[in-house]
């Protein structure tokens, strides 16, 4: 869920900055333009094109859903073998109580290591929505954008992943040495809010080959289409998921199955018991956490992180986010870059859906037995997952509502990474070396799994790179750019181009 | 939804009544039995059973249902062939707004007239769900209870119908003259709240027509299978089904369409809106309703009404009612009796169903548009649907939520039928005088179209009367019993005969 979250806050960032290319050409950053493997290097990238698109469109083939329990031993094998392929060595599938990762390392003596974070599975899907089948990743015409790969997982996340792994590849058919060492670690439960990747990352020899890297960062391709651009996040709020849930069964009164509603008037509602209970979770008008002790542990943003919000929200249109959005004001009717300034720093509590009873058209005469909330809650630095559950717990308890249940579904928690962080700063670099406008967030309101990274015991700086673009995560169409005709984004090429580039200002990144 | 409820009532009702029925024997009332026609009249029921049966099977293959627009045309049609089969005239297909109704008399020149209402729409139905396809109309064994016709429709309601068809032919069959004259009036839309039906019951020849009746019921067939027994119900609550509707679209805040929930601090949430306005319509315990105004026109039982739901109280078992709810308390841990009155005497507000953002397994990380609450407000005499949907808009325009939609989707007033109205006193001779133990229950907590009735202009008491079972009502399986293996229940035969002692009861009760 995660990673697609950060695209969506990328593509409206990046929609309305400036950038004046006029094709899209790789401009590699100094660090490789000055290594002397350039044109070798650039020569084995296109000469292995047609390998790499191949390669995504073979992944997209085998599909791993962690819901469903779909092809997952399969898929962390088939990571496994993509890894070895690439040049990686002590590659392993590493067990947990979930669906397992991998790991894998790539030593050649450099002097800097960086990791690289991965994820092997896929959002589900249903074909009949689909203009191509989903794991036919067919090549397709896609106006405005040139060839694209459309299929699940085109670009959350196998077409970024297999171009950074064409990268290591490209490095070597040249004839050349990796820049730097690499430290590959991989999960199949991405989508399912990565209940078990700590598992992965904590294994003692996972954790001492973590600890000696610069960094970690998870390949993208989320260049906006209008303006080529990027964002570096600096940091994500967390979030916890969870059902709340009201039942005749836990509370002792009501029905335990729906019954007919004519017995309303003598038997207690469970539906009007969510909803009494709901009410206590936030203030009356929706928009502040109104859980007793919620902001205990939330940290005000710094003076830095606030001139980073208001450059983010002078850089952007207020008209075209609201456009994008389908709203017409903020909260509290707060000016742009107040409402901006709030979205990065607030802790949330939202209704995700409401389920009870009769769901279809029309009306059902039924009194429910069960009704459920489905809660995101989203957690700014320093809350915890641990912490905050507790507190929505004790919350529940003490306004008298010991029976509604708190079922935590996923999450994780905030993370921020600094500023100064080599990966930000080679980002930063290698970007506007290629003449991409990246704008520096301090906070995306999204969350994804990197607290796993910058949380103890790993304690790494953890972002996103890449160069290219792809949409539709999680929706049908879900498309991956191979040959761009869009001056404003790049191909598979330069894709990989980017990556290969990252890792060489990774290595020299003061 | 509504003729469904009653038998439902009926149903748990009977269940705790003492019948000590060794075997069902139809045993005629007095007035049939000392007309000299009765045993003329039994053979002619015998003779035409296998015809009644086919009847049944026939008409269950035509569905008509109004919510789906299938075959309302055709089943009207339908409806007045059969009319007109069985001998009434100036048979029409009356238009209304929605679908139409069928209007018939029956003038023998008898001194009483008495009116029948049928239904001829059925429920929609989901044939992978049913063991014998609904269209069918097979006959198949049924543990319990003998031979019975399995289909959409076989006991809601065109089964006992046709059994009452059956008996007005039999007694001409057999060259007897009807000891009544009837009035038919049919409604299509019955399975979604008869919206329309005033419109035919109102008509001029129609109204005409009902004026001269004594009352008017709807053919059923709802003995208690463990007992035989059935309900005398001399009125039912009134209904409301509503939507009680948040969207940004009305609001002018928060999103027109689901977007990413990790804008919700920035963006207000319709989710949040409906919980805060769902929760000023009831007590905070979900029990009382505290709409304003809501109690003005709530009429307290009279005494004898409360001596009659004392006597229903006690004659049933608080246990099996607790075990057949899945309820282990009532409201306020009331005593039996006491839960009782509340359950006949008092309006509720019940919410049937929350729909709202997303709400499959697991989670998804939207902020909704829009989030709905199905409710049903169930409405005592005199409260009347209008009055109260007036009630309900002032009291959220009140409240501050005059964005807050409420789409009314169906509904019927109140009913109350005199216990001394004749239609009672012959359903309680007939019933007698076949050893069925009849309950008489003051007022059913669930609701039927038999305000249209009840309500000027038309005036009329109105019930249900039948003998025989059937089940399943909305659900798959349905069915109706023909031929009884069943000591406590009748088969068609015994429906039949009951039909034909009805109308003789009708012509001579004082």
């Amino acid at each position: 869920m995660s990673v697609t979250e950060i695209d969506r806050r990328a593509l409206l960032a990046g929609a309305a900055a400036a950038a004046v290319t006029s094709a899209f050409v790789f401009r590699p950053g100094a660090a490789f333009a000055q290594s002397g493997d350039l044109e070798a290097i650039k020569a084995a990238v296109t000469a292995g094109k047609d390998a790499t698109i191949k390669s995504i469109q073979d992944w997209i083939k085998l599909p791993s859903i962690a819901a469903e329990d779909l092809n997952m031993a399969e898929g962390a094998a088939y990571m496994a073998a993509l890894a070895r392929d690439a040049g990686f060595t002590d590659v392993e599938v590493v067990p947990t109580d979930g669906d397992p990762g991998v790991f894998g390392i790539l030593d050649v003596g450099a002097p800097r290591w960086l990791a690289v974070y991965f994820m092997y599975d896929v959002k589900h899907y249903d074909p009949a929505e689909w203009s191509s089948p989903p794991l036919d990743a067919a090549i397709v015409d896609l106006d405005g954008f040139g060839k694209v790969i459309m299929g699940r997982g085109a670009i959350n996340q196998k077409g970024p992943e297999a171009c950074f792994l064409a990268a290591v590849k490209a490095i070597k058919a040249a004839g050349k040495t990796l820049p730097v060492n690499l430290v590959l670690v991989c999960e199949g439960e991405e989508e399912i809010g990565s209940p078990h990747f700590k598992q992965v990352v904590t294994k003692p020899n996972v954790l001492a080959a973590l600890k000696k890297c610069e960094g970690v960062f998870i390949p993208t391709a989320w260049q906006s289409p209008s303006t080529g651009a990027v964002t570096i996040n600096l940091g994500a709020k967390g979030i916890i998921e969870c059902e709340i849930i009201a039942s005749g069964e836990k509370w002792g009164r009501g029905p335990v199955n729906d019954i007919h509603s004519s017995q309303k008037a003598a038997v207690d509602s469970p539906a009007w018991r969510l909803i009494a209970a709901l009410e206590t979770l936030v203030t009356p008008d929706g928009n502040t956490p109104a859980i007793e002790g919620w902001f205990e542990h939330v940290k005000p943003l710094t003076e830095r992180q606030k001139e980073l919000v208001a450059q983010t929200a002078a850089a952007n249109s207020e008209e075209d986010a609201k456009k994008s959005l389908g709203v017409k004001v903020w909260i509290d009717d707060l000016p742009w870059p107040e409402a901006q300034e709030r979205l990065a720093s607030q802790p949330t509590v939202n209704i995700e859906g409401l389920v009870a009873g009769y769901t279809g058209p029309g009306g059902k005469t039924v009194l429910p037995g069960k009704a459920t909330a489905k809660l995101d809650l989203r957690l700014v630095p320093e809350q915890t997952v641990e912490d905050c559950l507790k507190k929505l717990r004790a919350h529940l308890d003490a306004k008298g509502f010991p029976d509604v249940e708190v079922k935590f579904t996923g999450g994780y928690n905030p993370t921020e990474t600094a500023e100064d962080a080599r990966i930000v700063r080679a980002q930063q670099a290698v970007y506007a070396r290629a003449s991409i406008t990246a704008t520096l967030h301090p906070r995306l309101a999204g969350s994804w799994p990197g607290s796993t990274f910058t949380d103890a015991p790993v304690s790494l700086p953890a972002g996103q790179f890449g160069i290219g673009h792809g949409s539709r995560q999680h929706a049908p169409d879900e498309y991956f750019v191979v040959e761009s005709t869009n001056p404003k984004v790049a191909g598979v090429e330069g894709c990989v181009l980017g990556f290969v580039d990252f890792m060489y200002e990774m290595a020299t990144v003061s």
